[in-house]
């Protein structure tokens, strides 16, 4: 998953962009980069990190001009290494382009052969870097058709923001998978991610970039075109199941007010007899919240996060088991002592961390242990951005229902429906994609063909 | 405030310190240090930081031998440096001595002038290197007389882990302020500041060491005696209110329940007609469950807390207000706009964070905003061992209470009474130390003495 | 400047690259670079600094596979940032390319406008980009046909040694400016810019790379080709006044004995009446022994050179002055007092830093400072490989000798003549290029064209 | 060996002391530190490694006041970690002591067990904090008497630079074995081990101090006095040969001229019949100078060294032997194919480098290889300050002289006489210590007590 940010009209864009890409760090904790042009030319920072390890005072001071694009990265495979940090540039014929991408094409492969055999180069693995190429490409001479023209060779997801010389472009794929909004912070225009990144500079939200819209921002003003066939939507749930922070509006609806409804309809759909409820802290904290009120169960802490938590650890004492969960989140005794406890939770991905701390919420004395989780089991990759294990590591690939609580160690677990999942979101049910849930996936899967593999 | 943890009889003493240490941050984020002895030499790790950065698995590995203490440091003024970092130790005729302290002397000056007039020299600022140069010039024969010699000279706060050699020693103050409870674990004893540290290596709880009572173990087994007068108790009741982890039993009662009654008494004290009741994350989590369950009020996550904070920031631009605060902190609109709200924390110091916490909540649309404080105003430094900052930043000592709502912003504040905080509790009310509260010190505060300034 | 390095056929290919480099660290300290391929992929690792800083025992480990090249890279002006660190890497059509150049092509804009014009981007500001990208357009059948087309199309400068997947391939351009030489060790080939790197890794010196030159090596063995027309030699007379290591042949002959010569041509040309010879040390250390040999003036070690110089230094006080050049050369007093000293140095080319260490010995009580070089007044930029300040800046462009020893404040100041530094030789005169004394240049200066600026 | 620094009336004092210590780095590459006094507190800043790299501008500023000491050290043995940093402080009854010492006590630990013995503690192994205990000790009321007391009860090496507060104070013990100097600029007071101290900083020389002599510095000047009874004179020998700076005077006589005798003399005593001179550099560099001059042979360069050898080295490829000697000293082939050679250094330790070393002789094509050695065989432990290998590693003390030239693979093995090397001097020979070559100790070596082991 990645977040992105751009821009234009403000004295202090680049620093702007590094309080926005702050407030996006947890779409992606792997690396970050910040472009800016000041009219004369593009100045950058890169790094492998976090936002707040890969810049300081220093670099933010060095990006100059009234315009930036900003990017936070995450990645599992193997292709995390420095040339694959974004945003993505390069120099072509018109300039400099710089490119911040959210999503997954599903035909990057494809093209990137193409053109290799045409002669092109390739520095990256990144889709990003395909993108750049075409537009390098495009015969059109106004470069908003050649914008119009790459991206109509893409097929997947994109949320895009591009920053051409001194101007900003921002486009989202006819589909609409990742979020994207439009804000403005005296005067200035502002992309990001998530509303959360224009709280956190006091920018206005004025509305998200739409599925298929494609803006051009520069200093002349704004101009927005949607040039492609209208399609279904195909909105990613997960986004507000798991992804989105809590105090962000997604596609327009709050996420934390939508994970407390995800809480209540889960009580309604599988209510439990138990003391009391409580929450895998912090990913099921909101819906716990609606569950406990659905379900007049008292809602207690049950669990404490420690927040000291480093980045890496030293490997603990044999005597120690379950060092990483422990020192993270430690079970408090005194409450679960003897309790029949409901525990609530956003997913399951592998079960194996589950288990872990569900084990500790025995060894602290609860006499029943029951799951409720917010979304129905995760069977299927996604191929539009979210980086889930592959299918063999999936639990829910694997195994049936009873099975996984078998796994956990639980006395009951149910999983929300897919019906009572969209009927708690505030949008109509067929404007998101569920493909993880279902595996009915909106655009075809891409075929297997080998990247040429480089390595760090 | 510190955190001292010590451990004799493990073959992984220190990475057991370590994993102490590490459940204990929250007692001392300023430096870290751990020694151990393996019946030949000591070998010792310590440094400025937090444990995670302190200590590598090289460092860890580099500390040999079955006995081993530790120490996190807090600390407010100008000594913060390198040499100040405990544990402190030194060589004297017996051997080596390593002590870990926590707590206040009152009477360090004196005995360190006395001193200094018969030729001793001294290292650091620190309490603890007084307590050493007592052991050293005791004139007593056996080393457990020598320690009771030592401790009778001092008056004022102490709970202490010592290593000489290959013994360990805890011992408390007769009036104990600050806690230490006594654990085991694979055969071997255990030592910590608080029983989450316990907890989180799995070791099991046997008691709290007592106030004024002196524990010593060695391979031959352990050893309590309690040489000193009785004098009337003196527990920190801030560490209830603010200081110690919520998961851990203070004073042999649990921290979490505590703060959940202090919220029901602070409904029952001072009731306010609001449409939610919300924490100040995470300060006021815990009392906020309590209020709202109290009061019938719902609750609500109104703020929502980043835990992506680096320890630095980048100056943010000049159009950015309060984004120490924001980054932080961040208020749902959709949850907090239009309402009128009551929001619970756990304390005030100087007032201006959490005026700028209130402000956010201004901005995100609250109709009203009300506080509830879940202890007394704070009006009097601490000469035990907590570090609040002088009297003239205190606000409560500077400002009535209605005074304080102003400057906040609030449209009405409200503090838990010395009494009900004290009814909130699970121990006689004569057992605490409420001097910050009240003014009445148990123990004549410190007379003004200069300490030789010396800084890095 | 650059030094590249290559090898295939050793299991340690990419830590004998690593050693290779060490040797070559005088040809550019400003990043270095290592790329091996292990017939699966390629693995790098490349940064700004030292060679011993940039890479340690993990990255080298991490380089697998029997080819590696490698590269270290000087430059002077604001390219230096991290996406200019060579070597530089692509994907195209057949697979990765690898390249490390060392020296300046004259037509590389010309070459890289055509191709932006025809839908090409670019990610560095690098000749070594367009060469890459040369070789993916090439439409031959054969990879070393394409070489040959490819290589075809550049004016100027180039020695490059390149990784084709599991090929190596070493080019010279037709006149030869910069230097490559080939060697074995244990069955596998080498190729280093000069024969310190064979060396200090124990291969066996084969033969220089001629100009105009392609070696291609594989498993199957070595095949060398000479495709382009012969043209008169332009070898770079500065590799042996300043620029390569004494130690090393360069055109196949020794640098140390020919800087001997060069001091004894120099006595020749210009004798002068002194009490003593010293060195600027150590660029005026070889050529000081020949001078004092041919003078038959006792040759005296009047400055001594501090090893201990770190690269950041802390503002000196203001009550010293020339603090730089004083902690890194200071003068013996006793031996200078009341000489006449005649004072030996390569070259002179702001004239600024000699103007500082001759300041030195007359603050050291010297009678009289002459000053000999043994080159001629540098008064023109190099445009194939060497960093020269502008024209501006160099000071016998802007000044008569005179002038220059007067600027200097010495007694006298000679410098070599072309024709007497070209006697010196053990080549023919004809052999060689000297432009950057005579103005001379045998292909003529890239046409002023804008680069797109990109700084990091 | 360590360097030490002081100065008190300079407003940069600390800058300076930066300075100072940067030119006394050859005699302590292990730690730095600097303390300063501003009339109100002591300031410090220390840590492991070279002077550049444990302060920066920042800890430069942070040093206030006009009075500064400074300590570089080099240590060979366990005791290597943070707390033996020097200068070491204290507070004591009169306010702070700051201590650079430079030497060996031989009755430091009888003092230290006597002082552990009436209840004192230490922090560190240092002799340093032995003399800090005495001074606060001391029963006399004034600093000066004090400071004779202190002195009066230490038995071998000792220079020192105190800081007492606002005083400066040095001294010399009575047999003076190691260097120091006074200084002036500015019309402040300069300390320091080696005159190249004062001249980097634009110092002034005034004289050494004395053997015996301590020197009192205050605002209100300077006060010398010399309270012991004379002894005959110690003065080290070995800083002349090998420890100090080529351009120092040490004992009022410059290091470099002096190599330059001893190697005449060597000449003289051990002639031989060869093709070339050359050095082992630097080491033998200006010894080789005079052998040339006296022998009349040819002097030649004829190995280079490498000057970016970096802190640590990564692991070389199996097939390269002696990679560490190689990277820094390459021979360079056309010079020794063939030839007979005679190579001069300054001292041979273990025998094992000097091994390495003429092996690279061998494999560059030398017919003979002769060596010449600038002092007498090193047989004995020295036990005022330099840091020898024990006597079990000392080839000398283990094989002869014919036995090590076999070991080192030499054609033939001479060192400088006993009574060759005191001919060299430019002092009478009874003023020195030669016990490193003879055996002889002036004052008899420490008793053999075990150290309570302390490690970092």
């Amino acid at each position: 998953m990645c977040g992105i940010f751009g821009v234009l009209g403000h004295k202090d864009a680049a620093r702007l962009t590094y309080m926005g890409l702050y407030a996006l760090q947890h779409r992606g904790e792997e690396s970050a980069g910040i472009f800016a042009y000041n009219g004369k030319k593009v100045t950058y920072h890169k790094g492998m990190g976090l936002v707040g390890d890969v810049f300081d005072e220093k670099a933010i001071k060095s990006l100059r001009g009234n315009i930036a694009i900003g990017h936070v990265r995450y990645s599992t495979t193997g292709s995390s290494h420095t040339s694959n940090v974004q945003p993505f540039m390069a120099a072509h014929k018109r300039g400099h382009i710089a490119i911040a991408h959210n999503g997954n094409l599903t035909n990057a492969l494809q093209l990137r052969h193409a053109m290799e055999g045409q002669g092109s180069i390739f520095q990256s693995t990144m889709d990003s870097e395909v993108i750049v190429h075409l537009l390098a490409k495009s015969k059109k001479k106004d470069y908003k058709d050649s914008m119009v023209w790459a991206l109509s060779q893409l097929e997947g997801a994109y949320s895009l923001v591009l920053m051409l010389d001194d101007k900003l472009i921002a486009a989202r794929d006819p589909r609409g998978w990742r979020p994207l909004c439009l804000g403005r912070i005296e005067g200035a225009y502002v992309l990001a991610s998530e509303t959360c990144a224009l709280d956190l500079i006091n920018a206005e939200y004025v509305r998200d970039v739409e599925p298929g819209e494609i803006v051009f921002i520069s200093k002349d003003g704004i101009k927005s075109i949607k040039p492609f066939p209208k399609q279904k939507h195909s909105l990613c749930i997960f986004e507000y199941i798991y992804f989105a922070r809590p105090d962000s509006n997604i596609f327009g609806k709050n996420v934390y007010l939508t994970r407390r409804r995800l809480g209540q309809q889960l009580a309604r759909e599988h209510p439990v007899d138990c003391d009391l409820v409580m929450a895998v802290p912090d990913s099921g904290n909101y819906a716990a919240v609606g569950f406990a009120e659905e379900s007049k169960i008292p809602h207690e802490t049950g669990i404490i996060r420690n927040h000291y938590i480093g980045r890496t650890f030293i490997q603990p004492s044999q005597s120690v088991r379950d060092f990483k969960v422990k020192v993270k989140l430690n079970p408090i005794k005194d409450v679960l002592k003897g309790k029949r406890i409901v525990i609530i939770d956003d997913s399951i991905v592998r079960g194996t961390t589950t288990r872990s701390r569900v084990k500790t919420l025995w060894e602290a004395g609860a006499k029943e242990v029951h799951m409720r989780v917010t979304c129905p089991p995760i069977k299927n990759p996604c191929f539009y951005g979210i980086d889930f294990p592959t299918k063999k590591e999936l639990i829910a690939s694997n195994k049936e229902i009873e099975e996984i609580g078998d796994f956990i160690g639980l006395d009951g677990l149910e999983y929300l429906s897919l019906e009572g999942m969209l009927k708690a979101m505030l949008l109509p049910k067929n404007e998101f994609c569920t493909a993880c849930f279902s595996g009915e996936y909106p655009v075809k899967p891409p075929k297997k063909l080998t990247k040429r593999a480089l390595e760090k």
